[in-house]
């Protein structure tokens, strides 16, 4: 993250969302370009930020086409002149009319691996849908095996068949990338889940269903590997913050993580080298990683320099999250310095649990942009003035 | 939690807190009861619940005083009528604004651990306010630890010297009790930090600060215990709702547990005797407990069945959760009657972080209660159509 203007940091009074908008947009054109040099669509995934305006930063570097995690998300992004949708997650049938109404008006794209869903989709949607296959091609989390051959053809003929569906493709989340542990590892994924799907691909293709697009997509392999060789479409989502998470799993730089939560000091042990931040579960989230002795850390904290990038320090890990408080280490030299009242900024473990906590990023040029569930603060002292006013 | 209305279930269409009403207000009465017959004063934390309507169940139950964990929590509350609220939270100077409105509309406690930020106290604030010294009585987060005689007393005097700041008391955070393995290791810990808590009292009292009040309260320690003896003041806050954590800790049977996250069915693996849900980390929080084989277990779950009182059950655990995925076990017999788009009932591991990513409650009587930050989801197709209307 590039160095904060000091006087950005002397107005803020609770936890803050600091955004680096240079180093996510950044972010957005290496992975876009590298799309575009391998010939496959980039259609990113938006839960990361689920944010209009952030969203923006995408349609500037080309993106028309994109994914979300939930029919409440494609909602909001439709609303804010989204066409072309994949709702990367199993259809929830509850949400029959939502669906009807998004099918309705955009070109959307769901996820199925039941033949049920697939009934009920045909019964219940009117307008064209674009309708993925989910396999699993070793994560297990959901999806049909890669290997149930049988499986697999008999649904792509149900859909096939429909006068409203159309088969897009088959799908996968190679999510089994977040336990690699070398780059090597996660390339070797990337490989290995690419050729499961080439077999799905070609296995299709035999059986009369012609040749059908592939999606792959995890911020992991698709950051690792040079070119996205043998698919036609990838979906990462995280890379446009990364996060620690992504940095232990050698998918980014420390340097790359674009965002970071300010906390206010509200107390100091030096007896025990720590200090008490205002920034607990409720902001981070509860997400870990272990450290190399196997303790739970929650993040890594630095004090901002003037006029120096600012980078995750290891030396300042938060060993500790209650629901408001965090505990950090600091070094004795560093909190000779460190006043109460001061400001850690802390990188999180996992980007997205902590943009969705906290609902608005403070760009480092000052701008407030809100994500789809707003702000977590309000200021109701302030609100109740404005009502008095209005009288 | 008592049976549920199908009805109620049938129109739910996301993942939706369920809150049993009667439930919760048993759980008020109950601590309600045990502080009065202790004759302590008994000030909930309403950060478990952050919700003004359910404020009104404290109140009806005779509570006029509240604990909070944040200025901005303070805020609320005092803006739907609370006038006695303790932050139970270090000072954070930088909200030195928010602090004095407060102080200057209602009775407002602070906690203070540190002579500068009684000096901070002392130049910011023109009203009276109720100070806390925070001790630590084995906890390690935070506070001045209880054997720390002479800062202790330093600290009291230079409150005691000031006009407008008041020596309230002493309060401390048994979080210790969180790590406790029985109930009687529970009991053990309310014994000894209430006694470490009047040895400072005594001490205060001998060096010439008269006898201060005290204040402890964790939801743990305050369940097991019979009595409230040898304290002032109570401050439990989890009790209201309870969860699978406190549950394993011994605070309570599953059947206090108020709460439950009502998740769609949207895959099914009966080969590994799993199903998918809709309701993931951004739902539950990625808050677990371990299981006897050493799993992270997410929550607990059940099918909810006509007329029946409904219990998480053992063997239908949250194993996996991502952003908004769950992956629970569920029996051969359970998993061949549930169908894709029924429901599961799934029991918060914390029930805190639950409420606090939710937003919003669904009574069991179809009443729908937000919280301070107001519901996760948002109709934005909806609202579109509102907004034309109003052309």
């Amino acid at each position: 993250m590039q160095s904060i203007d000091f006087s950005l940091l002397a107005g803020l009074t609770r936890p803050t969302l600091l955004l680096d908008e240079q180093q996510a947009r950044k972010n957005i054109s290496r992975m876009a370009e590298k799309a575009a040099r391998s010939g496959v669509r980039f259609r990113p995934h938006f839960k990361t930020h689920q944010s209009a305006r952030v969203g923006e930063w995408f349609r500037e570097a080309g993106v028309d086409a994109i994914t979300v995690s939930s029919l409440s998300m494609a909602a909001y992004f439709a609303r804010h002149g989204w066409r072309d949708i994949t709702v990367a997650f199993p259809v929830n049938p509850r949400e029959a009319n939502l669906l009807r109404e998004l099918a309705a008006k955009i070109r959307l794209g769901v996820l199925v691996e039941a033949p049920e869903v697939v009934g009920f989709l045909e019964e219940t949607i009117n307008e064209p849908l674009e309708v993925w296959i989910k396999i699993d091609c070793g994560y297990h989390r959901t999806g049909i095996l890669w290997e149930a051959e049988e499986e697999i053809v008999s649904l792509a003929r149900q859909i096939a068949a429909s006068e409203t569906l159309r088969l897009a493709g088959i799908l996968t989340h190679a999510g089994q990338s977040y336990h690699a542990e070398s780059r090597e590892a996660l390339e070797a994924i990337y490989r290995e889940s690419v050729a499961r799907m080439r077999e799905v691909q070609k296995i299709l293709q035999l059986r009369g269903l012609g040749k059908v697009k592939i999606s792959v997509g995890d911020t992991p392999t698709c950051s690792v590997v040079e070119h996205f060789d043998g698919v036609d479409e990838v979906r990462p989502g995280n890379f446009i913050f990364y996060d620690l998470m992504q940095w232990q799993l050698g998918s980014c730089r420390l340097g790359d993580i674009a965002l970071a939560l300010a906390c206010p000091v509200v107390a100091r042990h030096p007896e025990r080298e720590e200090v008490v931040i205002y920034g607990g579960a409720v902001h981070l989230s509860k997400e870990f990683f272990l450290d190399a002795q196997g303790r739970q850390i929650y993040g890594l904290a630095t004090v901002p320099e003037a006029g120096q990038a600012v980078l995750p320090r290891g030396e300042m890990p938060v060993v500790a999250l209650s629901q408001e408080h965090g505990v950090v280490r600091v070094p004795a030299e560093d909190l000779r310095r460190l006043k109460i009242g001061g400001l850690l900024l802390v990188f999180p473990v996992h980007s997205c649990l902590t943009a969705d906590l906290m609902g608005e990023y403070l760009t480092l040029t000052g701008e407030r942009i809100p994500t789809m569930s707003g702000p977590k603060y309000r200021d109701f002292v302030s609100e109740k003035k404005k009502t008095r006013k209005r009288k």
